[in-house]
């Protein structure tokens, strides 16, 4: 089964329909994926750029809230606007690589839905707890190991590999041969790509 | 008849296949289109970008590259990058101004061709010459057109314009409601706006 690499990050707003989506694309497909949160922001301030370019941009930030509203009509996706926009996505990040392998994508998915179709904020301690116990789990032991010594480690290393990757904004498939697909727009060309690949 | 408004900019690589591919979509759904070129030049420089940000960010650059090679396979379109990248889009956008509106499609479809399926330096006025010719025109009469002040100033107002309207980027759709679809993945999209809007 081919795999595809869905890097993505927790205050990308991109990354919310894309998330909600790319499960069932790549299922529909049989092509297998490996959820890796990654953080933006150093990627972004290496450049110089530190705050989103949304908000950097304010003609391209109001074009951007305007396009994820049509896309999220379109699915039928909740849409609230958290504030502070971007939310700091640190903690979100680090308790899903805290996860065994087979939760992350349902924790992912939840995370987003607060965020950006309830508007929470996914920066405090409560919201992450919050979604974990809906999903079964003990938050507290869960979030004592996404800031364990190992966890920054990983959120650090995958970051840097992201960036290694030529990765420069969320969210992204990655393909085996390292041909990288970015937004929300290109899940379908991405899945395709893998599969073709693999045939 | 509904009819969208088509913003484009000829230094823009994401215009080159958008411009092949928008008439034939346009045509297809009932909708007329109004072909306005414009310059992203003086907009970037209002935010202090002074330089294409597919050159101010490698790693985006390198990904556009790449993307558009992928996009003009899929529609068979040759692909030669220009050098230098961007091209000065002044005298082609003036002499797109300085014909008349039935006569723009074909020349800015012509224009793109040579740029970026070619290669070729369209900031030369020997290749807009031949491009007019190519078409039957007389090049002497139309580039003294495109360099009177009636003309510069119809381009200034137009890039004007754009701004006002929130355009950040190239190329646009932007229906008879204002609505922005930016990028040639947001064709489709727009043109259907345009239709339900009407219907």
């Amino acid at each position: 089964m081919p795999t595809v690499d869905f890097w993505y990050e927790f205050a990308s707003t991109y990354s919310y329909p894309a998330a909600m989506r790319v499960g069932a694309l790549a299922a529909a497909r049989g092509v297998a994926l490996n959820w890796r949160p990654f953080l933006l922001g150093p990627i972004f301030a290496a450049r110089g750029m530190m705050d989103s370019p949304f908000n950097l941009n304010p003609a391209k930030g109001r074009y951007m809230w305007r396009d994820l509203e049509r896309i999220c009509a379109r699915l039928a996706l909740p849409l609230r606007r958290p504030e502070p926009f971007p939310q700091n996505s640190l903690l979100a990040a680090r308790t899903a690589l805290a996860l065994e392998d087979a939760r992350r994508p349902e924790f992912s998915r939840a995370v987003y839905a607060a965020e950006f179709g309830a508007g929470e904020p996914i920066a405090e301690r409560a919201t992450i707890a919050g979604v974990l116990e809906a999903m079964g789990l003990n938050a507290g032991d869960i979030l004592e190991r996404a800031t364990s010594a190992p966890v920054k480690d990983k959120l650090r290393s995958e970051t840097a590999l992201a960036e290694r990757l030529g990765i420069f904004g969320a969210p992204n498939l990655v393909t085996a041969d390292g041909e990288i697909f970015w937004g929300n727009d290109r899940l379908e060309e991405g899945l395709d790509w893998a599969l073709a690949l693999a045939g």
